[in-house]
């Protein structure tokens, strides 16, 4: 039996948390509840002054100077190395630049080429059915170009699905719908023992789970420094190789930023030795420079018992949820796609409806159900499933970032939903209509 | 004959000058002669409060939801659209996104799908061995990919080199050493006569000369907004397909943002109609939101007679420049790269120094001279030549951007150039330490 959480138990537990100084570091908006840090992580309160910075003075002042006054032109491995020591990997061996969705073609063309150069008879790529969807385009776009074929199953067929006619495995560790997370190392030493090549997508991981790559021995990695990062909306994204592999085969967006002497403007492509051949175009400097106010905090979060503290406290307040859900609105036939034990669990919560709970047959009522919290300055957001008859449920998507998510933010937002739901509120038809993006 | 020029002349100039109004809109340091805006654009005042706006309110109080609410989602659209006009492109024709890099990799990918699916006999892909770099290098991984050989000419082989083995011309339309203009619309009717696709790369084009697409019946183009667009430093690239093609193929960097419907969420990627398919992934929302002020001077540009005053005032500045260094700096030994004939120069000056001018036999001086020249706050850039036998030789370049370069600038600029031949200021040691960027 686990005693009734209260808000005062709340209030407790907040009076505790030794990562609470941190949240002064964000700006948080007056009357809102932020709980989509999972979609875009909030403003880290430097960041005004840092665009003021990069705008004003390298750029207003400095104007081409900055690419040396200002280190322009070494952005993506001082934040590549700012980012290193929350996934595992080494300084060095990280660089930001770009997008998620570039740096995944970029390595996964590499991880095709070696398996094909080793094992040509491998012709199949595996991949989850519920991977973001990006990540599957991607995949086939290159499986087209390699004529392979994308095979795409559901994450309980996994270990089956590992044979030894696969080439790559591409997963995200931490699922963007369910939030539910793969063990990366168990996965990987399972792959590898039938020769298979990984490559792990940690959009969802970053900065909000333990991510170790160089124990798990992982092969490539990239990732999006937007979501617990809180880098800034649309920040460029990370890209890690594993020392064995980082210069091994030549990715194909061979631009200019990742030659071995971008500023000899020699005729002829020679890759950087290291994982600066990842590199390509001119980066997007000031939010570049931006990004570096969310990985500061983090610096701070180290002093604070970094990782361990921020998990734990992560763990908790994703438990808090799950309990207060069920306590506060266990009447209101919502499940829970999220797993329940730690050690499958990313940093968020999603809640599921089926369909027909909602205003007919077809709807499940999690849309409105969030565009009425959002109503109420509880942001979380909706995740589309596939329809009655899918496998796949709606989701309301909960992300909970622990450098500045407190647990009286979860006793709130959970007393807003109980309050959408007992009063109906949810099925006003202005929470139907349906947003570009939500 | 021509009249000797006086700085009273340019400041007669000046005063006569209609798009001198304009200058008021940028943030041109103290002290500073600023000749590398075909480097790095300069500051537009408005800049400054945009970045604050976007980071404060859109991303501070907004949040997520600002991708609906300031319209984030679009901004690939609207900031295409505002480049349009100045390229000959109509609207909803160009997309901002990601870097000039990997949008040549997408159209000549594009394009190379084209010439290999209707003529798969034709094996070679041309263009410049003087190109810059990072075009040469992603075309050498495509034909790479693509089992093609990649065939570098000087300009003038141009002609000759467009027979009917060659699939695709990737020609960059302004030099970026030279400043050397191609014909466009004339190169383009040439290569189509023998059934040549052609990609062209407008980074040195694009609000510097007068560019129409429509007109010349391209089929690719792609180009830098951070230039003479004054997007700030990395800001992103656009890409432009002709009408006739833009739905033809797919590229191969299929990201979610490139889908028919990308927060449908669909694991099978669809793309979408029109040039939103050649976006990939989430964009650097400050560094983009920015470039909308260097846009928006244009558009007050526009009012002021457009591209025709804008040519008109960079060919007095460049021609000024010209005679002047002739006038003033005769007997220095420098010479001119850039054509004297109008219509084959773009918006910059380069000058040359042959090898051994320096202080060696391998030195030209033209690195020292464009240091000296920094140092007194006149800043142009260096490129380097190929070194004693090369034809090409180092290059001290001078871009003139009509929006806020004056006639008062070109006079002083010269003045200072003169200077520092005069006492041999060039020769100090410190000129001759090279940094990682100039």
């Amino acid at each position: 039996m686990t005693e009734k959480i209260t808000a005062d138990l709340c209030r407790q537990w907040d009076a505790q948390d030794l990562l609470a100084p941190l949240r002064s570091q964000f700006q948080l908006p007056d009357g809102i509840i932020y709980l989509d840090g999972n979609s875009l992580g909030v403003q880290p309160k430097a960041a005004l002054q840092r665009a003021q910075e990069v705008v004003a003075q390298e750029w207003g002042t400095q104007l081409i100077r900055a690419w040396n006054s200002a280190d322009w032109v070494h952005l993506p491995q001082r934040m590549g190395n700012l980012i290193a020591p929350w996934i595992g990997a080494k300084q060095e061996e990280v660089v930001v630049t770009d997008t998620t969705s570039i740096n995944l073609y970029k390595v996964l063309h590499a991880a095709l080429r070696i398996a094909q150069a080793e094992q040509p008879q491998r012709r199949k790529v595996v991949s989850e059915r519920a991977n973001f969807p990006t990540d599957l385009y991607i995949a086939q776009s290159l499986c087209q170009q390699f004529d392979l074929d994308l095979v795409l199953i559901e994450p309980e067929e996994l270990a089956d699905s590992l044979k030894e006619d696969v080439a790559v495995l591409l997963l995200t560790h931490v699922n963007y719908r369910t939030g539910a997370m793969h063990d990366m190392e168990a996965v990987t030493r399972t792959a590898h023992g039938v020769g298979i090549v990984t490559v792990w997508d940690l959009c969802h991981s970053a900065g909000a789970v333990p991510v170790d790559l160089n124990a798990a021995q992982a092969d490539f990695a990239i990732g999006c420094t937007y979501k617990y990062l809180n880098g800034g909306p649309g920040a460029p994204a990370f890209v890690w190789a594993h020392p064995r592999h980082v210069n091994r085969f030549e990715q194909p967006l061979s631009g200019w930023h990742g030659h071995a002497l971008p500023f000899s403007f020699d005729p002829q492509y020679q890759p950087a030795i290291g994982v600066e051949r990842y590199l390509c175009g001119t980066q997007p400097i000031i939010s570049m420079s931006v990004l570096e106010c969310g990985l500061q905090v983090f610096a701070q979060a180290q002093a604070l018992g970094g990782m361990a503290a921020l998990r734990k406290k992560s763990l908790a307040l994703t438990d808090t949820f799950m309990r207060l859900v069920e306590q506060e609105c266990g009447a209101y036939g919502f499940g829970v796609a999220t797993p329940q034990m730690h050690a499958q669990r990313g940093s968020q919560v999603s809640l599921t409806r089926t369909y027909g709970s909602g205003i007919d047959a077809k709807d499940s009522g999690a849309y409105a159900i969030v565009q009425a919290l959002i109503a109420r300055g509880v942001i979380g957001d909706f995740r589309a499933g596939g329809g009655p008859g899918s496998p796949h449920l709606d989701i309301l998507r909960f992300g909970f970032t622990p450098l500045y998510t407190s647990f009286g933010d979860v006793w709130q937002a959970v007393q807003h939903l109980r309050e959408v739901m007992q009063s109906q509120e949810w099925k006003q038809p202005r929470f139907h209509q349906r947003n570009a993006v939500t």
